[in-house]
């Protein structure tokens, strides 16, 4: 059964096991053919716990007749050591590179755990606590007034993705990113807020297909009048007017994810990243 | 200069960057006393991007003196055969073990870009925002009737990182994370609402330092009751008292990362991770 098309993943970390997860994803993603079935064991930080994961992997590879995949990151030798004897392909996602650096960079690495997602630096740490209670509540234009404090303003008709987006960019980046929803008010006057052109350069447009946006609204309002194909588009349209009146050039949003326009947004504003702001 | 205590790190891909960075960020936390500079340059997807950026990795390693380290994804050969003669100590994250994986499972990777962070599958990219949305809906008690939709209620006094916790929640792994602050109002009656006891399985109680409370508080409103080291004992006391009643033990949250308690959270409950919905 070794052709199967199924097969049972596990990430392995004695921390949280981010790491592991985030590359044995992007790894995986590369075998869209193939379905796989996750499961997340993190803090296996002692032997008993290795040895129970151990049981596990082998019940799993007796139970399915094929060997599951383990992705782990384990700086210790001493864990390590016990889940590679499991019968599984294991994946030590550490292991070739940190020797390389070590060697690269004429030091040994530390080989302890949590020192990449725990709360090391705690000043940094509430740093981006800070970001997210900003983002949180410069959401959706809430508060004006201190909007000259945030890093990033994304704007945009409602219900394109700014909130999602400005979390993100809080939460994994420290970014204060407050956002603001283009709405009847400013198509009326056609023109935005003075509090939004004094800070020009930290605007981020965004723009959508009224498909999309038809479809997204539709789910949080049926059948209303705020939702229906022809308010998006009139809404687009004129949002479209207004980028253009102040010289903005609006990304396109309608195919993107958060992390991909989160990505965009970083690289196009030159935004710092702490080093310790991330997830 | 090769021993130099100060290193140019880049975090390049095709994509978003987000593996590259992950797993840069982890393996380089190992090296603790070296200090790196960070630089994203997510979406390197074309000769031209490359050419670029050969030149602009070649130029620090001029002017520093000393050869920066670049992580990159690139599951394309055009791209990364480019990079890699770029005077630099290069780390392709995917290399080794893509390679070895196809040869696990008998198949070969389609070394396409974006694959793992893009918007793939809509509908399960959806249903992370509509987590993010029902979480966002439900944060700090502001609605209680549909709490029991939630898949867990994170229970704690005010400012014990409830709210980063629930969003981390819902943004990386799609699950509606609702959170209920214990405040005076039940500290007087001595009990908790009826719908939280209604969803007992579902609830993550928390507890936390008083020390910690206080100096987190007092960023929030200094010299205020509410911050003062005296009422963060009592409530923290109060809280306890609660648990108790309902038989809840509490997670300690003073010295996690929202990454760690999260991860806490997910394993405890064991709640079910989809595999489209991790940042």
């Amino acid at each position: 059964m070794a052709d199967s098309k199924q097969r049972t993943v596990f990430f392995v970390s004695e921390s949280t096991g981010i790491t592991a997860e985030t590359l044995g994803h992007s790894l995986l993603s590369q075998f869209p053919h193939i379905d796989f079935t996750y499961h997340q064991r993190p803090f296996v930080d002692s032997v008993e716990k290795a040895n129970n994961l151990f049981d596990e992997i082998n019940q799993v590879a007796k139970d399915k007749r094929y060997k599951p995949l383990v992705f782990a990151t384990m700086p210790e030798y001493k864990i390590n050591r016990i889940l590679q004897k499991a019968n599984c392909y294991y994946y030590e996602v550490f292991e070739s590179i940190l020797d390389r650096i070590g060697k690269d960079l004429h030091t040994d690495p530390k080989r302890e755990s949590g020192l990449s997602h725990g709360l090391i630096n705690e000043k940094s740490y509430d740093a981006r606590i800070d970001a997210l209670n900003f983002t949180l509540k410069h959401d959706d234009a809430m508060v004006l007034k201190t909007l000259g404090e945030s890093d990033v303003i994304i704007i945009g008709v409602s219900r394109s993705g700014k909130t999602p987006t400005s979390l993100y960019l809080a939460l994994k980046f420290g970014i204060k990113a407050a956002n603001y929803p283009i709405t009847d008010d400013d198509f009326d006057k056609e023109e935005l807020p003075q509090v939004l052109l004094d800070n020009r350069h930290k605007l981020f447009a965004t723009s959508i297909k009224a498909k999309r946006l038809h479809q997204i609204r539709e789910k949080r309002r049926p059948n209303s009048q705020y939702s229906s194909l022809e308010t998006c588009k009139s809404e687009i349209k004129k949002a479209q007017k207004l980028y253009e009146k102040y010289g903005l050039k609006p990304m396109d949003v309608t195919s993107q994810s958060i992390e991909e326009l989160a990505a965009q947004i970083v690289r196009k504003l030159n935004l710092k990243i702490s080093k310790d702001t991330l997830i």
